[in-house]
């Protein structure tokens, strides 16, 4: 039910650029890196400065949304900071491969990565059926880790299986409170809203039925994710959701890219690509509800940024902040 | 040099409901449908609730910035629209094909259909050569032309040969002053703007090398086209375009759509798609000046509207209007 670590440790990189990070931040400040946000703020502005660009900038928990196909083999930025933020060497992770129709093999591929990063506890969470969700060892992994990572696949089987589960709702209270830190890329990203973009198309004008809605997870209630955005030409797409739930907001999210979620309410973009902000908030018109369901949308006022690595977005002030601008 | 009017009016229709609407005018207000715009903005409104939905809106002339691809054998909303606005039946309407390597096909096809609707006159204007745009029988038919219409292609071709000739002049001046009908239906329409979208990708984050910028006819100067738009997926591309020139407007033209320009500062939307209006007047951030050319782009404060048939954008308010909300 649980398969347990591999020996994929043996393959760990010990002399990593990350463990370098980790023994500098003990060299400077004598304690470890812990999981709660609070004990950490206080010293993660002195701590920066002895880090370099591509290192991990932060040990906070998070929720990182990912657009699918994150880095593997080269820098991981994305992974590593996932591996760092759930507690680097002192990590237990849980990866959670059940939208994938092959769970053994992606499940495994993520247990070789945070394995040679040097994360102290690995379990893959082979869901495959609803009533594994109330397995009480599963529950207790859950309770106790301190990083959750949801592969790719299809978010409706994703959400098929864990939905108004014990052990999903474990998960979303931890990563709400800040306990953990959970990641999903691809289907895994798409299921964090409380309404799910479950498929669509593209090469059409923003139309109803350009994009198939249903309910999601639910672990941050007012998006909409979008995922492998710009590389799958998902405007439109997410234009369209956004006609139907003005309420919630839009978030695309490219390849190789992460939208960060923090605690204090904004997001960060690492990775390759852009994170897309769809705001609906000065919503003059749609006509969605009057339309049928392939005749084109009318929606007046939507406002857009576009987000490149670092850049972060206030989702209280609903403001973008680029560090590039001098003003942050 | 000019070929002219083939015998396509034996195949004219001349019991359409275009010919009927224009019967019915006549019999309400007897003086004939006019060029002028102003001699035609008094009794307009009076005569409009004598037409039917999908009859043409009015008679004044306009810039038809057409996304490409429109209807050339049912309703031919966008097409009659033109045939309407150069005068009807009145109608002397110069057909310039080059942006297109089969000049002599596309132009003959165009003559055929404006040749069914009745227009009065129609030449092709099959301009291969530069020295053509001096020829004074070309200069004497455009300087008294109701109408010219800029048919598809490659939009590099079209101003490789028209860009700052005389006979350009003549119809850029002519249609700025309100004296034509200007239509450009896909290459037609990337050339209005003074920067041109010359080509470009799609399936990428935003980024420089997204879209290849040149300078255009220069005919609605504040502008920058796309067309073919939701079809092709151009929206990051036009997003990349205006991250270059923030001081211009983004107007993304769907397939069979047409953007219509009109002496009031106003844009109507005719046609089954959409039209993308990207507002970059509150832009508080762009990378574009720092970043590697296929580095992805940062932009904050864009400000996006999708506007379907009948919507209207108010240039001068920067504002849309929605005549499906109440309020227009």
């Amino acid at each position: 039910m649980m398969r347990t670590m591999s020996e994929a440790r043996g393959n760990m990189d010990k002399g990593s650029v990350y463990t370098s990070v980790v023994k500098l931040w003990e060299r400077f400040f004598p304690i470890a890196p812990n999981l709660v946000a609070s004990q950490i703020e206080a010293t993660s502005q002195i701590e920066f400065q002895f880090l370099g660009e591509n290192m991990p900038q932060s040990t906070k928990t998070a929720i990182m949304v990912i657009g699918g196909a994150e880095d593997k083999v080269h820098g991981r930025e994305i992974l590593y900071n996932f591996f760092g933020r759930s507690g680097s060497t002192e990590a237990r992770i849980a990866i959670i491969p059940s939208a994938s129709r092959e769970p053994a093999i992606i499940g495994d591929r993520y247990l070789t990565i945070f394995g040679e990063m040097g994360a102290k506890g690995i379990e893959i969470l082979d869901i495959r059926d609803r009533e594994q969700c109330e397995d009480p060892l599963m529950q207790s992994y859950v309770e106790n880790c301190t990083g959750v990572f949801m592969t790719g696949g299809d978010q409706l089987r994703l959400c098929g299986l864990l939905a108004d589960t014990p052990l999903m709702k474990t998960v979303r209270e931890r990563a709400r409170r800040g306990e953990i830190t959970l990641a999903g890329t691809s289907a895994g990203a798409a299921v964090m809203g409380h309404y799910m973009i479950a498929g669509g198309g593209s090469g059409e004008s923003p139309n109803r039925a350009l994009v198939d809605m249903t309910t999601g997870l639910g672990i941050i209630p007012e998006v909409i994710v979008d995922q492998h955005f710009h590389n799958r030409n998902r405007m439109a797409r997410l234009m369209s959701a956004i006609a139907a739930y003005p309420d919630r907001m839009g978030i695309g999210i490219d390849e190789d890219t992460c939208a960060l979620f923090e605690g204090d309410g904004t997001l960060q973009v690492i990775g390759k690509g852009t994170v897309t902000i769809l705001d609906p908030g000065e919503l003059c018109y749609t006509n969605h509800a009057k339309v049928g369901a392939t005749d084109p949308l009318s929606i007046g006022n939507l406002r857009l940024h576009i987000l490149s690595h670092s850049d972060r977005y206030d989702f209280q002030k609903r403001m973008p902040f680029f560090p590039g601008c001098g003003i942050v």
